[in-house]
């Protein structure tokens, strides 16, 4: 099963043939799915590369790639370097992975981790210790995620009615977590409990994740896709095609406002017309509590480039002004419920999302 | 001016260059806007390809194509045919044509208009004169179409405050009529009374109307513009960005109930949330009163490859499925007004079409 290859190539830290250093091996995700191309990161500019071009994306992916990049960033240090030389360059490159990608708090989420780690073994004045520690660090955040992307897979399939046809937007899937994705693992949790379900795929401009991935993974595992436009959802609701809407998260603030793929938020406003229900499938770590609600969360702008020539050829007048939000806020208000690791948040609320965070209690 | 050349370009019937026959002259709008380039149609199966392939589009557009389309249909028939032998090859032509669009209304229209005109001259016996007449026909729609425009234009202004922000979806422009356009001809109107407009152009997924012909024709004339997708539509409405929504049509039922390129419900349903006005901009010869409701108003679907490779580039796995309809219906209870030649038509119901249809009255 090829979802099984990319849990073993993706994030997998191995000694290089010749190299002393240890390389990080991804899925190139851009070539897909015409191509299934492996990139090797022996350093970590490849693995901030491969963060900000979207060659890895999907928040959890990104945190992962992220911690194992603090090790790719700290290979080159000698081994006798003293503790504030060792913290100065965790620091840099840290600060460094931080910049590649600003919407996705599991990357920041990551990095503390791993700079948390390292303080509490400062102690032991040995680069070789810190190193082997932070390495397993990140092999536990990766190991974690396959366990969260199970049991998120688990609990939101309860949601689904055999039969039913759900949609989704971009690529909450195997290619963005360490294991089968969040949205589209509660889809294959379902196909894995017996029951047999239908979903559209947004193909989701301008990078096309919903066409070159999510539609790739779902006919991988045999689940019966379909591929729209985004300018389509509204209408396939419409027509009655739709008992759901399920979409991964990349931040969600401390009241449920949730920050996923510019297009989402149309997507919600839609499902809400129709009376379609709405969720979204995150492991905890995607909350950040420090931001009250969603319009604090920053919103990355990328190039224009993406949407005038996206597709290998110019699709737009030359030096048109255009406006390219990677990222829009759902607010709470619009979400049925929100599928975590430690539970189904719903109604969504700053108190339902609190109580889950800190104890797992008052949710469904 | 640009837009001066397009009105001269489109639509001429001259003659050739070492032909008896005359000539077509349109802008194949597939290779805007990297290229400018002209179609020499010599007969009525390069009329019915450009209208297949989308090289001409738009509602008003195409019926100004099938009418002189019918003109070169004809041409070939010996000039002592008898009424039998023409009233069977128009026939013929007509028909041939009509199924190059099944949605574009103003194709049966035109087609029927050219028909009707034959018909009170088979008494005369005559190829010539009937050919003659015919021609004449197709330029009067042209002419009149010229002259809807700026009706359209000069009405639907005065929705438009100065410094307001509109969004579009698709092309309603001059590429798709004989003039400078239905929805694009009241922000040019606008421009034109010393209004100062900003607006923002959905890129219109899959064939990029929006991008291609809506974005190019806007810097044309100096309007401020910026390309979005379409999944960011709702998400501009969201920030406050938007005053209202102008969109063009392909198709209304006696109600009110729009047909218009795919997309444009979602838009609408977005707009509602927002409490954005919609309104639709269209000459009066869009109405079908034979149809009470949009439901039956039938839907093209269009090929996958649109979808899945539409920019020489494969973007979705091979196989997989697609669904692409080309328009959807927005109903008439989300539609804030219809600018037509005839007056604005608010708030949009069936007795308001009814009577704005025949009579001009109780209108806005």
């Amino acid at each position: 099963m090829l979802n099984t290859n990319i849990e073993t190539l993706a994030f997998e830290s191995v000694p290089s043939r010749g190299s002393r250093f240890g390389t990080l091996q991804m899925i190139d995700q851009t070539y897909l799915p015409t191509e299934l191309k492996i990139i090797d990161c022996c350093d970590v500019e490849t693995v901030w590369e491969a963060i900000f071009m979207l060659r890895v994306r999907g928040a959890p992916a990104i945190g992962i790639a992220a911690a194992y990049g603090v090790c790719l960033g700290l290979q080159t240090l000698p081994a006798d370097a003293d503790m504030d030389t060792f913290r100065n360059r965790l620091n840099e490159v840290a600060d460094y992975l931080a910049s590649s990608r600003p919407t996705a708090v599991n990357l920041f989420w990551a990095l503390d981790r791993m700079k948390a780690k390292a303080k509490t073994l400062y102690n032991t004045n040995n680069v070789k210790t810190i190193r082997d520690a932070l390495l397993n660090e990140a092999k536990i955040i990766h190991e974690e995620d396959r366990s969260i992307c199970r049991t998120i897979g688990r609990l939101g399939q309860k949601l689904i009615q055999d039969g039913s046809t759900w949609l989704t937007h971009c690529n909450a899937g195997g290619l963005g977590t360490a294991d089968y994705g969040t949205a589209l693992g509660v889809f294959f949790a379902a196909q894995e409990s017996g029951k047999t379900i239908h979903v559209y795929a947004d193909e989701t401009r301008p990078l096309l994740q919903g066409a070159r991935l999510t539609a790739w993974e779902l006919m991988q595992r045999g689940i019966d896709v379909t591929l729209i436009c985004d300018s389509m959802a509204a209408w396939v609701m419409r027509q009655g095609k739709i008992d759901g809407v399920l979409v991964g998260a990349d931040r969600i603030a401390a009241n449920g406002d949730t920050a996923n793929k510019i297009g989402t938020y149309g997507v919600a406003v839609a499902a809400k017309a129709h009376g379609v229900p709405f969720y979204v499938a995150a492991p905890a770590s995607t909350f950040d509590l420090t931001l009250s609600e969603g319009s604090g969360i920053p919103i990355e702008e990328r190039s224009a480039e993406e949407i005038c020539e996206g597709f290998g050829k110019r699709t737009a007048p030359l030096g048109v002004k255009v406006y390219n939000p990677a990222f829009d806020v759902t607010p709470s208000d619009l979400i049925s419920g929100i599928v975590t690791d430690r539970g189904i948040i719903s109604p969504v609320n700053r108190q339902n999302v609190e109580r889950m965070l800190h104890t797992g209690v008052g949710c469904v």
